[in-house]
Order: structure tokens, then C-alpha cells, then sequence
């Protein structure tokens, strides 16, 4: 969505509360999760390790990490009354429907009871998620039944093998690793907002992250690596890519993958995976797609001073890796689920129930008329 | 909850949006939807009346009423896949969770594909909530598969009928019906707050109904009718009554049931439910529920100055109609589902996507500490 305004509306800059967790758009840091820049942890950790940090405030030791790594490993399994829930849905479901679900079927048969088993709930969760939609999508779509434990070390890796039905090339694991960590936690967006607001109730975590998957799902929020990919798709060359950005603004239409609501000069997330999109065209049978999201890159800030967010150019890196585009969505839930966690666990240390007012609008007090006479 | 305080934390007084839905505490009018007073409401109109004014903003007239309940009494077949999904989960899930999943089931299966949609989805909801919980809860405890197509005129009676095998009386469904009307609807509260959110991603139906059942689902917003049922239950007479409060008091033990975040003086619902439990109590073998509850709120004003809230009554009323304790809060579900789906039709009417800021109070920016030297 491209909006400069601050104020007003949609609560925008104004503070409902505090958090530990992450900044976002303060200067001369764009994104920092616990104090790191986010471009130090996409090129010095794995995603375990910052999934690590959001549960724990602190990065893991080599024998944390071995542990930590292990637990998720052997998390793996799906329940077998989940997997039939997953059979009974259709091909042409909604993907984050079926995440929505399968997360607050989850809730059912393995209820966080009390609150000291939230990160056991929240690691559970961050271990079956790519094999909930992975399982999914390959009964509905071709019908297998996939095994759903390997021995993957990491989850992009783990991600990919499941999609694909076998192992990722070294860089294709990288890649997926990177871009779970770009997408892992990011302040009070919608989606992290509505967990908080369901935590607030002490409601369960699997409320708190069934909402949020909910609300990821909106075309204004989580939908828009997707609706960058349909844009690039039929794009055949820059020239071409100009010609259809131009048309595009001169209609006035919407564009997505472009602008924050939040960073005002640049996503900070945008140069990393830019340059994983790069060496993934390098090895792809043609780099036409990363060039044409080169070229709209260009144009859009030549001719709107808007920059590509973090969405833009995971479009070409997913599509370079054989993702399907209506699984890019999901993704983003298998790596936000654990900001949603840790701002769950925060909410939950220091609570008080997010009850805001509002400004009545509506019509002055009136009495019912009796039916026969309306 | 008791909380005195208003501002600060919890965006407690601030406003986060405009409705034309209800006012809440507001001097004069304790309660209004749509400008009519809920004590005006309960006395003259139906819940599907209620549901019309909130989808519509007007009371309907004879013939559109007519047409209206129709409508929802053909909507009343669940999907087989539904219902397999229902089969599934286990006796002991929690009844939200239950509620949470298959409305977010629902939404793969018949999803809200256009926003011309939205009322027929939301009719579609509202005529089968109490069909997924009265199936779910019959098949887990009894082994029942009920059919829930059935020819009752109107929603709390066909709530009843569904739960017990049989037509409910006429009192007992007129107190269904003036329930249904007082959970309606009660401005941003934090589950009807979770919905405008997820709503201002452009989020489909179902997403802004799921997340809100997860709000709901917490024992500082639905659950207090179920944790007065808790209290009351095993209070013998009115002097066990205030021995039982008084040592809650001393220990600060939360009473549910009692204060509102809101209301100052009185919660307008109370009067009207305390007076149908009172008529229940009337015709039951014994009036001991609803006289310790008369016992528990002379009590807690005398000693607190607090309040009963709509909750408190509703307890002694629900189970004078056999309603076990467990599905109170899904009822709440199948009432407050119409005031969800109006704020998610307004939100959607004058969008701007729900993100607030955050105060950072985290570690100061830092830098990767390679993973050897931690």
C-alpha cells in the first residue's frame, strides 16, 4: 500500500504499547530484532538462531542451537485427526485458510493449557507449519500423502524438501533460510497487532496465532509478495516492465510490492533478498525475471520516489526456487509466526486487555416502532 | 475484570475509529445499537430483528423479516466436510477452539470471494453457529450425528432444541431470544476490535470471525459467564454466598461477573437478565442459584461499589435451561457474531489498515557476536 501520511487513521503513529522485540524505520537502523540489525543476522545466523533470540532475548550458544535445532527436528509429526482435516480441503482453497485452520485445529488436539507451556506451543507450531501446508497442497493437488518427518537441519531446508519432494541445492536452502529470517518479526504490523489484541484476553496462543494468520492474509498485508509475483510474471523485459508500470500509474491502479507504512526511504529487508534474487537468476535458465524487477525498481522511484519493500523481489527469489505463488503467503506465516509468538509472550508478562474506544457516528437515540407500523 | 482506570495502557479511552453501531456509557443511555436502547430491544423486538438492524441499520418491517428468517432457516445444512472436521475433535477440546475451527473450516469451503458478498456470508454464519456447536458437542459426548435442519422459527429456540432433542418452552425460548439480543453487539471491545483489524488487511469474513472467537475466547472477555457459573455453583443459600465472596476478597481473588471496563455505575444488560433469570428460577425445583446471585450482587455493591455485569446473571439463567456450563461462551459466539460482522462491513466501508507504533524498550543496537564466542 503506498501512503506517506503519519496520523490518524488506523492508529497510525500512535503507540499502543511497548515491545522489546524489534525496531522499525528508526534512523540508522532499519530493522533490528533484540538490538541486531537485521542485515548482521541475515548474513551471520540461521533462522533458528532468531527464532532462538525473539523466544529467548538472546542468541543461542552452539549447544543451545544443536539442542534447539534437535526439539524442532523432532516436532515434526502430524497428528493423524489434523492430516484428515487436511484432506477435506478442497485444491481451490484460500492457502492461508487452510494455515488458519490447521493452526486452530492444532489448538484442539493439543491445547496449551497453562501459560508455561507457551514456548513449548509456539516451538510445536513453528515445526509443523511447513509440513501443514506442504501436506496439504501436495494431497490436494496430487494427491500424496507425505511423509512428513526428515532429517532437514534447518527449516527452509526442511521447507523446500517437502515442497519438492527432495533435498535443495546449498543455495536454494540459504536463500529460504535468509528469507525467514527478513520476514521473522516486524513491531506492531497488523497481523503481530491482532495476536497482541488476543492476548490480551489470555486467550491460548493457538487464538492468538490463528487470528493473526487471518489477518496476514489481507491483501493490504502478507498478500503482497504475491501480487508482486503477478505483476513480474507476463512482464517480458524491462522496456516492457516500464511500459506496463506506466500505464498502471497513469490508471491510477494499485502496486503492490512498493512503499511502507512504516520505513519512509527504503526497507531495509529489500537489498538483501535483491541480491539472493540475483544469484538465483544466475543459475536459472533465464534471468528475465530478476531483470524486469530491476527495471520496476528503477522506474517506480525515478517516477514516484517509491521503493520495493521487502515483498518486491522475494517474488522472483520464490518463483527461481519452483514456490508456487499462492504458497509465498504461507511462508511468511512459517517465519512471522515466530514475532507473533514472542510478542504473545511479551503481551502476556506485562497484560492489560486492549479495549480502545471509538467516536460514534450513528444516528441520535430513537425508540422501536412496533413492526406493523415500520 | 475490575479496573477503575481509564487511559494508558490497553489504549484504554482512546478512540481507534468511528462506528454507527452502538454507544456504550454513554450518560442516559447505558446501551445503544443502531441508536435504540437495548432495554427497548429486549422488550419489543427479536434477535433476528437485532441482526437485521446491525447488518442493516434499520429495523426491519413484517415482510423483510419474514424473508429474513427464511432465508436463515434454509441456511441451516452443514457440509459434510464440516462435519467430518467436527467428528474429529475430541470431547475434551475447549468449545471455543471448536467454534474458532469450524468457522475458520467454513471459510475453505464456501469463502467470501467478493466483498458484494458479505452479508450472505455473515447470514450463513449466524445460521449455522448454533448447528457446529450443538453437532460437535452431541457427537463428542453422546455419539449423536443430529440433523440440524429443523423447522424452528427462530434462532435461540433452534439453539435449544438442537442441544436438548427437543422444541424448547416458550419461556425458555423467549430468554434464549432476549440473551441473544444483549450479546449482540458492545462497540470495540477486544474481540469485535480483533475483527476491525483483521478487517483492515481487506481480509476476508471468516478470517475477522475466526480471530475474534480467539479473542473472545479469553477468560478476561467471554469466559466470566462460564466463571460465574463456577462461583455460583456450589453456593448452598445466600449466607454461604457471602462467606465465600467475602473470603475472595480478602485473598484479592478476580471475581468474574462483576465491574466492566466500560460502564461506571451499572451495566444496562443486568436488570434485563437478572429479571428473566428471576422468572426461571420461578419455575425450576429450586431457586437456589438465582437467590445466592441476588445474595452475590447485594453483596459486592455493598462491600465494592462493583456491579453485576451482563455475565453474572446469565449464568443462573443459562442453567435453568440446561445449558452446560461449557457452552455459555460459544452462545456468546452465536450472538455476537452479528455485531463482528457489522463492524467488519463498516471498517470495510472507510478502510485504513490498523497499525499502530510501539515504544521500544529493548536492548541498545548490538552487533553478531560469532557463534564460537557466545
Amino acid at each position: 500500500m503506498v501512503d506517506k501520511k503519519l496520523g490518524g487513521a488506523g492508529l497510525r503513529g500512535q503507540s499502543a504499547g511497548e515491545t522489546s522485540l524489534s525496531t522499525v524505520g528508526q534512523s540508522g537502523t532499519g530493522l533490528t530484532y533484540c538490538g541486531y540489525d537485521v542485515t548482521d543476522l541475515a548474513e551471520n545466523v540461521t533462522f533458528e538462531e532468531v527464532a532462538y533470540l525473539l523466544f529467548h532475548g538472546e542468541l543461542p550458544n552452539q549447544t543451545q542451537l544443536d539442542a534447539y535445532k534437535q526439539k524442532l527436528k523432532s516436532l515434526r509429526c502430524l497428528p493423524r485427526a489434523l492430516k484428515e482435516v487436511l484432506e477435506r480441503i478442497p485444491a481451490d482453497a484460500h492457502p492461508m485458510d487452510v494455515m488458519r485452520t490447521a493452526a486452530s485445529m492444532l489448538g484442539n488436539l493439543e491445547t496449551e493449557k497453562d501459560f508455561s507451556e507457551q514456548k513449548d506451543a509456539a516451538d510445536r507450531l513453528l515445526a509443523t507449519f511447513p509440513a501443514i501446508i506442504c501436506y496439504w497442497y501436495r494431497f490436494s493437488h496430487f494427491g500424496d500423502r507425505i511423509i512428513t518427518e526428515t532429517d532437514d537441519d534447518q527449516l527452509g531446508a526442511y521447507f523446500l524438501h517437502l515442497l519438492h519432494g527432495k533435498k535443495p541445492s546449498e543455495l536454494h536452502a540459504r536463500v529460504m533460510d535468509v528469507s525467514l529470517i527478513l520476514y521473522a518479526e516486524h513491531e506492531f504490523n497488523a497481523s503481530t497487532f491482532t495476536a497482541r489484541v488476543c492476548a490480551s484476553t489470555l486467550s491460548d496462543l493457538h487464538s492468538c496465532i490463528t487470528g493473526a494468520i487471518g489477518s496476514l492474509r489481507g491483501p493490504l498485508h502478507g498478500g503482497a509478495n504475491e501480487a508482486a509475483m503477478e505483476l513480474i510474471q507476463d512482464l517480458t523485459d524491462p522496456d516492457h516492465a516500464r511500459s506496463v508500470l506506466a500505464q498502471k500509474l497513469a490508471n491510477k491502479d494499485k502496486i503492490m510490492g512498493f512503499g511502507h507504512a512504516v520505513y519512509r526511504e527504503s526497507d531495509p529487508r529489500n537489498a538483501i533478498i535483491k541480491q539472493w534474487s540475483q544469484q538465483l537468476s544466475q543459475q536459472a535458465d533465464s534471468s528475465r525475471l530478476y531483470d524486469v524487477s530491476v527495471a520496476c525498481e528503477a522506474f517506480m522511484w525515478e517516477q514516484k520516489k517509491l521503493f520495493c519493500n521487502a515483498d518486491f523481489f522475494h517474488a522472483s527469489a520464490y518463483h527461481y526456487m519452483g514456490i508456487p505463488t499462492k504458497l509465498f503467503t504461507p511462508i511468511f506465516v512459517c517465519s512471522r509466526l515466530t514475532g507473533w509468538a514472542a510478542h504473545v509472550f511479551e503481551q502476556r508478562a506485562n497484560n492489560r486487555i486492549i479495549r480502545p474506544s471509538a467516536d460514534y457516528v450513528g444516528v441520535e437515540p430513537r425508540t422501536v416502532t412496533p413492526i406493523e407500523q415500520r
